[in-house]
């Protein structure tokens, strides 16, 4: 019944499942397709949520790429890969995507792991570049596959990161096709010179003309008359006049990437002749589109923000279906937020640097208030963190708020810009831990780890919203760097009027008492929430636990440790983070040298990649929800 | 009488010992300046060898920039540091430089912590635009700071990373007058449009042109006539008709700096005019100089590459002083470089890639055989294995030589584009643990650390040359990514006709069995041979002891681990690395799982930052020379 349903309402849609299958319609049927997948996105992601704006900005050239591409064969290489949801639904995915990013489901990104149609992973912005690069010359190197294509596509915002720059200014040194599409969606067709720039499109892109000018370059060599230099010069005199026409400088052509564009990206008729003209063509090249976040629903279109990832939506009325909430139980970025504004409006040297995260980290409290003393970089978590161990070294207290994962990209930063010189950058590193539904390139678990081994970097989780606050103002009068890491979600409530506390460093508390306790959790960060639904289980079994919240990772507590090893034949040590090199771990190579018996388990994530799904669910699997302490616990106390 | 000479051989140069001294001499006394330093730099690094071609390359830009600005209140910025040596000479550290890079004495980079000069630690390429736009910001929010200036130096190989893109592409985000010189010593001047060159380069940067220029600008505002976009429109013409004649187009106008230059970085007169002319202009600037490395030197002029740090040499002749080998030890690099070769002439899968150092790892054995086959992307650490990552998935076996700390540029790219698609790359990382004189920012001692969290990357580390060839040859039948670790330095001799071996993951194996030993040193890498030199010295003394060479960390051989545990009470684990989350960490977390009663102790490196020395020396400090291991067993037997 459902799926003659669907069959009526996705006439052609639901015939595809394949590249082979789309290439089959017409192509005067394509904007149908572009149609009936719009509106099977607004369907379903209206009932089961994603990423929704981007999305629909992509859909005319997903539908003209596999119209003219031979995917899975040619390969596409997607950045940023949340705007790839037709992708999925045209690559037999429509029915698994009813319930994609949730548990045992397919993912929200595209993953070579779930399909061979989707080339590599696409979580962390600004890869596509440099993995499709190493695809094409792969390609050349390979007897059979010279003419195997391959095609990037990027949006705006990742081709402003340093990871793809790398890629562009490597695309031109060794022999391969690749075209990068830049899927460009902040900036709107520039109407006083559309029509040039139309006129300019349509010329060089076509392979007519493009075939002219090679022809008369390889005339032109033959008789002796065009040295390689002369050929050069050309090509660059070309592009100088193209530079001219779009009045700006064109940085692809500097790096020696042929430049095609811009066109508008959602006439899909007219991205099928260009890709078809240009696909066979020679070298790097960039395609650039202009299209709409959100396009084909009004709503989106408006406030694409908003619609970037809105929930549960009403899809006639466009109106967003939200949780209704009787008290607004801030979430951890919010407390951030609003503290970093606190903080920056009591002392002048407080600083926020965010990387393209100011909704998402929150950050927008004090970019709204203090616009100056708020700093959004863009894409490029590297120079966030040395742009704010510059500022440190010229006197300022800089706060760093990016996502764990992405986290990862600054690394280096980290340990040569800020540890080495013990400069006093605070690090607020958001969505650590387990995310959820955006699943295993988005968990942030392994911070504690690699940032533990850093010398003169200390670190924090607070369990509580008021501990939060007071980490961060503790970090103005600490002289060294401090990392802070909080995961998504909700936090509780506290008082905005409490007067934040400056923390001794290193110093952790007892949080739950029991009596007579043989058992005591260490647990770090807010994930201790499980640990006091466990007891309260083993309390009513009549067993006994006492729980403590380390706050600190580094400096750890020493001094408390030995006191509960003295006393506790047993702990157990609780994180949301992987348990090799994490904060058990560091636990234990202290425990072994104290001259007590005591038998320590540790909980967290274990080495292996955790995909998605809900928060609970995933801590379930890993052992650290409220039962899996409650069993841990059970297993000492019944063994002893 | 040593002063005495220098006195009379340095005139000038002795009598400077900051910005301010300097500025005391005649513009036209500065060309003797630059020749005295060039001439301490060769009299002081033939003895006491450093990095010599790029500070010879930057003297007359160091000197202006002293003689131009009030440092060390205006901000000097370095980049790559081994070009800033005439920068420690004028700033108070003449005599401490005659021992530079050796322990105790003044590091081979700029470093903070060593001169209030020193803005910025300065050992990892392109962060000086990321790090100077920090302190240029933070200066216009800070009262009274409004005019200090910032000016940051890079080199034309740093600025192609994406750090450096990524800071440039921020640059005009933001109000800063932050200047950025691009010290160019790879091309020469294009002498074709020389005379126009200079023509626009005297034009565009004589402070009265750009006056007339804002002061047009204003005028036309006032009356009406230039809103906001007409101005940038202005601009932009501007900038195409230099794009036109400079015959390529300038990246840097298309991010909204304004470019100057390119002219000659060895007239320092003319650059101190030039410096003077823009050192107040507003907004960020870049100045593009051409540079020659070794300038004034001439067998460092002819050969720059070798002459990047030579060694010791005589003066006279140029002649670099070898030392005598009556038999040549291969490099731990060379023993890599020569067997990726090897492996790619048997197996069609096989390429390599590097990011900048085709020399320093030894890749340049398989770019001068199949150089289609082999990959040197630059700076580009994150784009390296990203790429790599590309290649992989498309069927190839890619080998990344990167050094250990600059590999931390990719963590990001490690986990997120090979990692957890599971991608047969294989990681050779060179210049892992200490490496000695380069110091703080080059030792390669969080690898272990910050690789072993991630699941599904194996780690390993040869204590021998045939068990690097062996680990590669085995990386060829894994289907999943491999990190293979060794040190700066000698390997060993081996047969390089000798089959290699494919290895079993995991497998351990004992490399010296002493009589009814109670303590096993576990040892991973090369470093076994300070174990080894332990357990001569031992024997000697009757005192007992076995060695593991562990071979793998992850693996781990646990089967084996659990056999040493049950016989013998006491364990030390031994590496080349940080103890914090390293393999010593690793081995306490499964000892404590087993039924046993061991002691384990680990030897590595501590957390704290260890500066430059010898490695004999720096590990000695660290307590894992062969004292420090003879000392921790003797101390073990000694307490039972």
């Amino acid at each position: 019944m459902k799926d003659k349903k669907e069959e009526n309402e996705y006439r052609l849609l639901s015939k595809i499942s394949s590249s082979k299958d789309l290439k089959k319609l017409k192509e005067e049927d394509l904007p149908i397709v572009c149609e009936e997948i719009r509106a099977y996105l607004i369907e379903h992601l209206s009932e089961n949520p994603g990423h929704f704006a981007s999305s629909m900005g992509a859909v005319d050239l997903i539908v003209a790429l596999h119209y003219v591409y031979d995917t899975p064969y040619d390969r596409l290489v997607w950045d940023v890969g949340h705007q790839a949801y037709a992708h999925k639904l045209l690559t037999g995915r429509k029915e698994k995507f009813k319930n994609h990013r949730t548990f045992g489901g397919i993912s929200g990104f595209p993953s070579p792991l779930e399909s061979e149609c989707d080339t590599f992973m696409a979580g962390h912005a600004g890869n596509s570049i440099s993995a499709g690069l190493g695809m094409a010359i792969a390609d050349k190197l390979t007897p059979g596959n010279e003419n195997r294509k391959t095609v990037a596509i990027i949006g705006d915002a990742s081709i402003s990161g340093g990871l793809a720059f790398e890629g562009l200014n490597n695309a031109s040194n060794n022999p391969n096709d690749l075209l990068i599409i830049l899927n460009d969606n902040d900036m709107s067709i520039d109407n006083n010179v559309g029509g040039l720039h139309g006129y300019l499109s349509d010329l060089t892109t076509s392979a007519g003309y493009n075939n002219l000018r090679n022809k008369m370059a390889i005339y032109l060599r033959k008789k002796g008359l065009l040295p390689e230099s002369r050929r050069r010069a050309l090509i660059r005199f070309g592009n100088s006049i193209k530079s001219l026409v779009s009045k700006k400088q064109n940085i692809f052509e500097g790096l020696n990437i042929r430049y095609f564009g811009p066109i508008d990206g959602h006439d899909v008729v007219k991205l099928v002749k260009v890709l078809r003209d240009i696909k066979d063509m020679h070298g790097p090249r960039l395609l650039h589109l202009y299209t709409t976040k959100g396009k084909g629903y009004q709503p989106a279109e408006e406030d694409p923000t908003i619609w970037h990832a809105p929930g549960k939506f009403d899809p006639d009325t466009g109106e967003r279906i939200l949780k209704d909430e009787k008290v607004h139980v801030p979430l951890w970025q919010e407390v951030f937020g609003q503290t970093i504004l606190e903080l920056a409006n009591k002392d002048e040297r407080v600083v926020g640097v965010t990387a393209a995260m100011p909704t998402g980290t929150s950050l927008n409290y004090l970019i709204d208030n203090l616009p100056e003393r708020a700093f959004d970089v863009g894409i490029s978590e590297g120079h966030a963190v040395t742009f704010a161990g510059g500022m440190a070294a010229a006197g300022k207290r800089p706060f760093v708020a990016i996502y764990s994962s992405f986290l990862q990209r600054a690394y280096d930063n980290i340990i040569h810009d800020v540890a080495i010189q013990g400069l006093p950058v605070t690090f607020c590193i958001d969505r650590a831990g387990l995310v959820g539904e955006d699943g295993v390139t988005h968990h942030g678990f392994f911070d504690l780890s690699y940032l533990a081994c850093v010398p003169g970097l200390s670190i924090a989780s607070p369990s509580d919203a008021q501990t939060l606050r007071n980490l961060m103002n503790t970090s103005l009068s600490m002289d060294s760097p401090l990392a802070i890491r909080y995961p998504r979600g909700k936090s509780n409530l506290y008082d905005s009027e409490e007067e934040m506390k400056v923390l001794v460093p290193g110093k952790g508390r007892i949080t739950h008492k029991g009596h007579d306790a043989k058992v005591a959790i260490l647990s770090i960060g807010p994930i201790i929430k499980n640990a006091l639904e466990a007891a309260k289980k083993l309390t009513s079994e009549g067993l006994e636990v006492d729980i403590y919240d380390m706050i600190w990772m580094k400096p750890l507590d020493k001094e408390l440790i030995k006191k509960i090893a003295e006393t506790h034949p047993y702990i157990v040590t609780l994180e949301d983070g992987v348990l090799a090199g994490g904060f058990g771990s560091y636990v234990n190579d202290y425990v072994k040298e104290l001259p007590y018996r005591v038998e320590v388990k540790n909980l967290g994530i274990p080495d292996e990649w955790i995909m998605h799904g809900s928060i609970p669910k995933l801590q379930e699997i890993c052992g650290y929800d409220a039962n899996g302490i409650e069993n841990t616990i059970k297993q000492f106390l019944l063994n002893s």
